[in-house]
């Protein structure tokens, strides 16, 4: 292609295709990565190091300098050297002086030193342009092509001009450019490539430990006292029967605990009488995690579904109902339809239909593309209207499934209540509470709070104390 | 961790962490949710107030100054007051000359003044540059930090640089701008706060509608003419088989009702033999809200699907089909297998099923982020070829589950014919008019009529009055 | 609304509203629809034309001069002709210096023309600043509203200045903008719209040659074998239950087929003991495919799940049950309940189950948003942690759904296996040889080169050679 066009290009003076050299400091596995991506998007591509010679691992097209004579050749330097190693710059400050310095440097800790690496690079060569970027970017995916993942590269920096001359190579190279402001973002950004799944930490160990509980609750519950009691064997329920069990009890508790933390913020708003002093830390990170918790719950409930609809393919439901089938032909007797278990079987079907069917469209709505198209109106309606709904539906939709087992002694096994009673304390706390909050006069004074009135302003200094502490 | 950094700092000239002064004017909620998070951010603020005096609410590192002394101390003003209250601005002009005025205010109506609040404002204070920004934020989210739903601010404004240093605060307080061009966006800026789900509503009144009538006329087809015919109590049938037959219905005519528009809007443009006259309003609103359509749609698909593969865990099936098979070994008789019953039921399960799939597949490919990465040819293929094989497979799906019931009598009770015969009427309607329209000789007319081509030219001088008149 | 607005706009020196005239050479289809469009949106346009009379089909509100004429008029001119008449401009260059030129063409084949057709232009007039715009968009879509689709414009130029006035534009129409960076982008923003899914051309030729293999096998196997042996008419079985058997063989085969290449790759670097040398070209196609094979996986395993959920409500399932059930009633006997047969059916569909619900997993994390949301390292571990997980329990689903099935010799009808055993090679090789890899002496060696150790340095020269030809 270039081929081509080359005898046409001899003729147009200013080509859009002669790039600018880029150099390279630091000849690593990074670095080497990046510059044939360089090479191949069109840049001249200069290495300075500390021991110039040609390597079989630097492209042939990449010339070797030494520091000093490889940055006088580019307008841009990407160092591609540990922040251990940058002290060394400062000797070069006058030849570093304007250009633009790319730092791509990550750190093996989050929050490893005090100040971000970008703004060391700063502070030791102040009379160059610091760029933070690149450092999203994993060195191999970037050589393979195989860039499956983001595409997105964040860039921070103080000089808007240096930083447009980065995105700009950014782009070339295919990938997308994130102008995320000033040098300071660059501890954030710095951070980034580190964390693996931070929000979903806590939501994760919650539900491992509840589903640890609700599983020897089940064990003893289905499995133990029967075989003590009745002598049954009835091991392989393990495989599906107690994953559905534990299952819609995960998804309803967890589901209960994302509305749990909004009721308790409005028990506090009203007892302080004020909006300005701070929650509590646990009830902030709570707050936080909401999100998580529900997707957790909706794959509690997603499961719960296919084990659902999967009963009548399973060969123990199958082998029962030929059985009953069979010995009631065989004693001669029709058992006639009964109309309450038609109506409890069908409702507790119908409530858990909807309510998993809101609980997906919730799901839905959290998808990030999703939750960028709805302005914050939509978004509270759905989130808080439509959950709440999903709550009430599968809270009902476990009560009707109980029907009128819990006045039923049999039910209790050594005195333990049915798994499915326990899972409904949290869940029907928040509605009772909330159906509370919601009582006219309670609102009102809520609605008053959140909207900046104050029972008892001396409190706010105190909190406004607290906020400023943390702003320092 | 600045305190760490801070006598490193000492020695840097021009540290990025000094931010601009940012004044705000009125105290209000916003602006004081403003403040803390500008402080939180590094941001000095200063407020601008009729009655300067220090106040509990306002945090103790913000200074509270008068109007005019405010303002001289900052480059960008935060105009955090209502649009009723901004003509003393006007005595302000000189003071105003040249700084950023931003504008975050909202309306409580749709288009509720002939301009909007940041054109006002530019017409109070002609000297000054103002920039449209905030307004899509909710004060309590910001300060509570759950920032949960969208991240987008929308920025606009006459003056790129105002625009830009708007961006960069915005950006510093960890959201995400969103250029959106001149000043004369921000009437639609203020609009969007207040909508909810506007493109929506028609879809879904349509569908009340639609599902109310459904739902009467299975009432008196399943429940009430059983009740008086042969007195059988089916009252259960209103928890699940009623829905069941509803939301299959509403999903074939709805998807129906997504296509029927394209086929109305062939015939008006072959009818009139151009493409340059406009189409009636009501089918340029239909034509709009298609997308919308197509997933409401798609809901009652879903909950169809679930509700139809829930069928063999209801009790009542469970006992008919136990009961069934009881009479017929007390009868001592075997019914033999039929195959066309076989056929017939296997085939429209798997019609339903990939209709199903393909609906889906649709309801995928119309999530933002990945129609945004789809191009033109590629999204038409997806939504019309696919979407046409998806109308056919279900209605041939209801075609063979009726079967040869059309036939039947039995199935015409007090002569109302089966409610899924009335839900065939449009898509057969719809499929028919299509198969006439993708015959080769209108097809080829019709391509040439939207490549620009005219029957009769002086019929555009007319549409193209229409449309200039929409453009005054 | 403009209209209310008139008498205060007078009063205003510098409104926002008066946009910049444009001009457009050429009266073509595209060139009218974006005239309608400029000026709904407050745009004066002029129209450049070879023969400058009035026409019907242009707008009263734009004038028709020539092209030079024209020209004078605006500072931004769309070029909305055809590349093989970009000639005529060479006479203009005089009157186009410093103008800003945007190029909408696109072409009819994919790398038509040696260079863009915008690069093209900019060589034919260099004195003009050229932008490439607009391609992407559907004339009829920009004319009649319905931009369900993307609403992205690529945007690309070597002027900074130019590409912003273009954007303002862009946005102007409601569109969005996107900077592609330097003209040299315009080719693939040319070649864009003529794609057709070019990504998925590969996994779906693939799926369809697999499919219609297996799908002759299993009639072979389970209709042409019985119809000849034991003379029964199982023709109904096409419809669901050869599909729900082609079904999750296509998709364990296709998922093992998104990780073989993967241990290909591996065993490539370990034996030439580098990852310095490229792979062969059939790899690095399959490898950059793998998305796609995957989400073909899971439609597959979609389809299965319902096919198999819908098993229960077949007419053909439901026969047999009741005839064994009354064949058993009728002989007075009951079987009893068989623990391992509990086990085994419970297990496979507990396995098949979890299996599903890791692979909906991994198809929401390769939803764009999603993807764009997680960092390298939370990418690689969902898709390649979780997707070996997945792998697993889709092969020890088929496993235990075998059982032992393997040995019975009823099963290999005409001395052929059954279909699903089959499937089971790729996925098990893909297995085995993962273990082998993660052995840690093989482990460590994997990573130490793809740290950039090598073993033969030499190796390395030769493959460089090879990328440096591929960067020419």
């Amino acid at each position: 292609m270039n081929k081509n066009s080359s005898n046409i290009m001899a003729l147009v003076p200013k080509t859009s295709n002669k790039r600018e050299t880029v150099c390279i400091f630091g000849t690593g596995d990074f670095g080497r990565a990046l510059s044939h991506k360089l090479i191949q998007s069109g840049y001249p591509v200069v290495f300075g190091s500390r021991s110039p010679r040609p390597s079989s691992l630097i492209p042939n097209d990449a010339e070797v300098l030494s520091h000093a004579e490889a940055a006088q050749k580019a307008a841009i330097i990407i160092i591609a050297i540990q922040r251990q190693h940058y002290d060394f710059l400062v000797s070069l400050e006058e030849t570093l002086r304007g250009k633009v310095l790319v730092d791509i440097s990550n750190n093996l800790k989050i929050n490893q030193y005090p100040e971000s690496n970008a703004k060391y690079l700063a502070q030791l060569v102040p009379s160059a342009r610091v760029v933070k970027a690149f450092n999203t970017v994993s060195a191999w995916a970037l050589q393979s092509g195989t860039l499956d993942a983001s595409r997105q590269v964040f860039v921070c920096g103080d000089d808007t001009e240096a930083k447009q001359m980065v995105m700009d190579i950014v782009r070339a190279l295919g990938l997308t450019p994130l102008d995320q402001g000033s040098l300071s973002a660059a501890q954030e950004i710095e951070n980034y490539p580190l964390q693996l799944f931070p929000m979903w930490k806590l939501p994760i160990f919650l539900s491992l430990g509840l589903t640890a509980f609700f599983f020897f609750y089940c064990l003893v519950h289905d499995l133990i006292y029967p075989s003590v009691h009745e002598n049954k064997d009835y091991s392989f329920f393990l495989a599906m029967t107690i994953p559905n069990r534990i299952c819609p009890m995960m998804a309803l508790v967890l589901l209960a605990l994302v509305y749990l933390p909004g009721v308790l913020a409005a028990i506090i708003q009203l007892y302080r009488g004020t909006k300005y002093s701070r929650f509590p830390d646990w009830l902030d990170k709570w707050m936080l995690c909401r999100k998580q918790l529900g997707l957790v719950a909706l794959a509690f409930a997603f499961l719960h579904a296919i084990y659902t609809l999967a009963i009548p393919i399973r060969y123990y439901v199958r082998w029962r109902i030929g059985d009953q089938t069979i010995s009631q032909a065989l004693n001669n007797k029709t058992i006639p339809f009964d109309n309450t278990k038609g109506w409890l079987s069908d409702s507790y079907l119908a409530l858990g239909i909807l309510g998993f069917f809101l609980f997906v469209l919730l799901g839905i709505t959290s998808l990030p593309s999703v939750s960028n198209n709805v302005n914050w109106r939509e978004f509270r309606f759905v989130q808080s209207k439509l959950g709440y709904v999903t709550l009430i539906l599968c809270t009902a939709h476990t009560l009707v499934y109980g029907g009128n087992w819990f006045l039923n002694p049999l039910s209790y096994r050594w005195y333990l209540p049915d798994p499915y009673m326990l899972s409904l304390i949290i869940p029907c706390i928040v509605l009772v509470v909330k159906s509370v909050l919601i009582l006219p006069c309670l609102d009102k004074q809520l609605t008053r709070i959140r909207q900046g009135w104050e029972r008892n302003p001396q409190y706010s200094e105190q909190s406004n104390y607290i906020i400023n502490k943390s702003a320092l």
